[in-house]
C-alpha cells in the first residue's frame, strides 16, 4: 500500500473513526483502525457494538493495499506530524512507513484482511432526516437511559417513525424522556420502532454536525432487523440494534392533572441545584416543591444543612407538597431549550409531567419520592 | 456575627483560601475555611503545611465574631447564590444562615477559635519584588522539584538572594533548573537562602496574577527560620520552610564545552514530543540525539515503532551521539520563552546545559542516559 494525503483531513477523520474503537481488548485487532486504499482511501474503527467508517478524503494513491495499525499511536503520531502531507508506505509484513516533512515513523501494523467488516445493511428503504435536529434529540433524552443491565432494551432509546414524525424515548424505571419532530422528508414511511443502544447514540451525538455548522445537515439511516446504519456525507456509523419489547411508555403519559404550573425554567433550575448541594453526599436525599398560590418553595434538609428557596410561578390548582430526587428534575429542565415550562401534578405520589407552553416536541415524566410525615 | 457583602468579592476571595483547605483530613476543622468579621471580614484556609489569608473586602459588619465552614458546600452554596449580595449570621451554636435573593441556606459550623491561627511571621525585613515575574520563575523552575521523599529538602526549590538578584533552582538528581531575575528593590538586601515545598509555590503560582493583568504586579515576602510569608494587596499566604543542606548547584554547571548548538526551541521541541510517542508506554525510554555538521538527528526505537527527525541546527565543535530521557528535555524546552537556545554538550556522558542565547536568566542541567551500544 502506497498513498499521500493532507495531514488535516486526515487528523479529522481520524479522529472520528477512533471514536469507535476499543481502547482495551483482548483482540489487539480491535484497538485498531483499518486504512485501506482501494478506489479511494478508508478508514474504519469497530468494536463489534458500533462502527465508523469514512472515506471520501482526497489521496494521491499509487499503490492499493490495507493495513491494521493502532488507532492511539497512530492519532497521536498524525496530530504531531510536521508537514501539510502524510505519506503511508506498507510492506508485505505490514511494517508501514509514515512519513511528514522530515519526520518518519515506521511501526508494526496488523494484515487489514483480519479486521472484522462492517455488518452490512442494505441501502433500500431509508429515512432523511436533519442531522442538528437528530443530534439534540439525543442530547434532550440520553441522560435517562438506563444504566443496569437488568433490563437490557431499556440502555438503548426507542426511536420510533410514524406519520412522518420521529420519536426518541428513553425509560430508567423512575422517569420518561420523550422527545419528537415532524420531518417533511419521513412523510411516506411506515411506522418503524428501532431501540439503538445509548453508547452509539453518544457517539453518534458526537460526530453530528450541531445546528449551523457548516456542513449539510442532512443524515440518512437505514435498518435491518440486527443493526442501524446512519450515514452522512462524510461517514458511516453502524450498530447493532437492541432486542426485547420497549416499555409502552405512551400509555403512563396521563393527560389528566390536578394543578398546572407555569415557570421560568432556568429559575426552578438553578433553585434546585442549590437544594441538591445539601444533598451532597448522597444525591438521592430529597427536595421537597411545595406548590402554592404563586410560588414553589423548594426545600432540602440534610445532615450537612438547610436550604430554602423560592421560585415565583403561575399556578392553577391544588396546593400540594411533592418531593423528588433532584437530579431528575435538574436533568430534564436542563435538556429544555424554552424559557418556560408547563409541570403538571396529580398528587403527591403521582408522577408530573414537564411539557413546553409552546408545542408538543418534548415532554418528560418524573416519579416522585414519598415524603417521610 | 453578623454581615452582608457582595457576591462576587466573596466568591473570588473564597475560591482562594480554599485552596490552602485540606480536602480530606481526620480532623474536621482542617476541611473548613476560617470567616472572621472583627475591624473587616477575613478568610482563611490553612492546612498546617501552608495558608491563605484574605482581607480588606468591603462588609457591612453589624456584629463581630467567627465560624469555621466546611470549604467544598460553603464555596458550593456562594457559587449558586441568586443575589448579587450574601448576608451571614452566625448563632452561639455555630449555626450559620445563608441568604441571598430569596434563597436560603443553613449550616452547622465548627467555633472559629478552634481554627489553626496561621504562623506570626515578623514584617521586618521584607523582600519586594514582581508578583508576574516570581509567577514565571516559579513556572519554569518548578517541573524538576524531586518527588520522592528520600531527599525532603529536594522536594523544595531554593530561593537564594544576592546582591540584588533572585534565584529560584529545583534538583531531582537527574537535572537542574535555573532561574534568576535582577529586581531594583532587592538592592540593599543581605544573602538569603531559603527552601520553599514545591507543593506551596505552585500554589502561590496559581494566585498571583500573571504579567499585564489588572492587579498591582507586587508581592512581598518576609521570613524567619520556620516560615515564609508571602503577600499581595489581596493575601497573605503562609508556608512552613523545609530544612537540610540545599545541593551546591553552581559547582555542577559547567562553563567548558566541546559542541555548542544554536537551535529553533519549537522545532527541537516537536520533534522530541513525537520521538516520546513511540516510547509511550515507557516514558523513560530514550530518545538518541546525532548532533551532526548542521543538524540534529533524532531517533527512538521501541517495541511500539521507530521514528526519524531532523532539525536544523548551528552547531560548533565535535559531533557527537548523545541519549536522553525526552521528557526531561521536553520539559525544560516548554518552560523557556525565547525563540533560539543554546545547547552546551562535553562528551556523551556528561550533561548538557540549555541556555538563553540573549541573557544569563535561566539555565537547565540534564545528565544523558548511557547509550547501549
Amino acid at each position: 500500500m502506497n498513498f499521500v494525503m493532507g495531514k488535516e483531513i486526515l487528523l479529522e477523520n481520524l479522529s472520528i473513526v477512533s471514536k469507535a474503537v476499543s481502547s482495551r481488548s483482548t483482540m489487539p485487532i480491535l484497538e485498531c483502525v483499518l486504512i485501506s486504499a482501494e478506489d479511494q482511501v478508508r478508514l474504519t474503527g469497530n468494536n463489534l457494538e458500533m462502527g465508523i467508517e469514512t472515506a471520501g478524503m482526497d489521496a494521491d494513491i499509487t499503490e492499493q493495499g490495507s493495513v491494521a495499525l493502532e488507532a492511539k499511536i497512530f492519532l497521536e503520531i498524525i496530530r504531531k506530524m510536521p508537514g501539510d502531507t502524510v505519506s503511508f508506505q506498507s510492506d508485505a509484513n505490514h511494517l508501514t512507513k509514515l512519513k511528514s516533512g522530515r519526520a518518519e515513523f515506521k511501526i508494526l501494523g496488523l494484515p487489514g484482511d483480519e479486521f472484522p467488516v462492517l455488518p452490512k445493511v442494505p441501502k433500500e428503504l431509508g429515512y432523511t432526516v436533519s442531522a442538528s435536529i437528530f443530534k439534540d434529540m439525543i442530547r434532550q433524552t440520553i441522560f435517562s437511559v438506563a444504566l443496569e443491565e437488568s433490563k437490557p432494551v431499556l440502555t438503548g432509546e426507542l426511536l420510533h417513525i410514524k406519520d412522518g414524525i420521529m420519536h426518541l424515548v428513553s425509560v430508567d424505571g423512575f422517569r420518561i424522556s420523550y422527545r419528537c419532530e415532524q420531518q417533511e422528508t419521513l412523510m411516506e414511511s411506515d411506522a418503524q420502532n428501532v431501540v439503538v443502544p445509548a453508547v452509539s447514540l453518544n457517539e453518534l451525538a458526537r460526530v453530528l454536525p450541531a445546528a449551523g455548522a457548516n456542513e449539510k445537515d442532512e443524515m440518512r439511516f437505514y435498518f435491518t432487523d440486527k443493526h442501524i446504519l446512519f450515514e452522512t456525507n462524510q461517514y458511516t456509523l453502524v450498530s447493532r440494534l437492541l432486542e426485547g419489547e420497549f416499555i409502552r411508555y405512551n400509555q403512563i403519559f396521563n393527560e389528566d392533572f390536578t394543578t398546572l404550573v407555569s415557570v421560568e425554567r432556568a429559575q426552578l433550575l438553578q433553585s434546585l441545584e442549590r437544594a441538591s448541594l445539601i444533598a451532597r453526599e448522597n444525591r438521592k436525599s430529597p427536595v421537597k416543591l411545595s406548590i402554592e398560590q404563586d410560588s414553589i418553595v423548594i426545600t432540602s434538609s440534610t445532615e450537612l444543612g438547610a436550604s430554602y428557596d423560592e421560585v415565583s410561578a403561575e399556578i392553577d390548582g391544588v396546593t400540594l407538597e411533592i418531593a423528588f430526587n433532584p437530579r431528575y428534575l435538574i436533568e430534564a429542565l436542563k435538556a429544555i431549550d424554552e424559557e418556560r415550562v408547563l409541570i403538571t401534578f396529580t398528587g403527591a405520589l403521582s408522577p408530573c409531567i414537564i411539557k413546553s407552553k409552546e408545542n408538543e416536541n418534548f415532554k418528560y415524566l418524573i416519579l416522585p419520592l414519598r415524603l417521610k410525615s
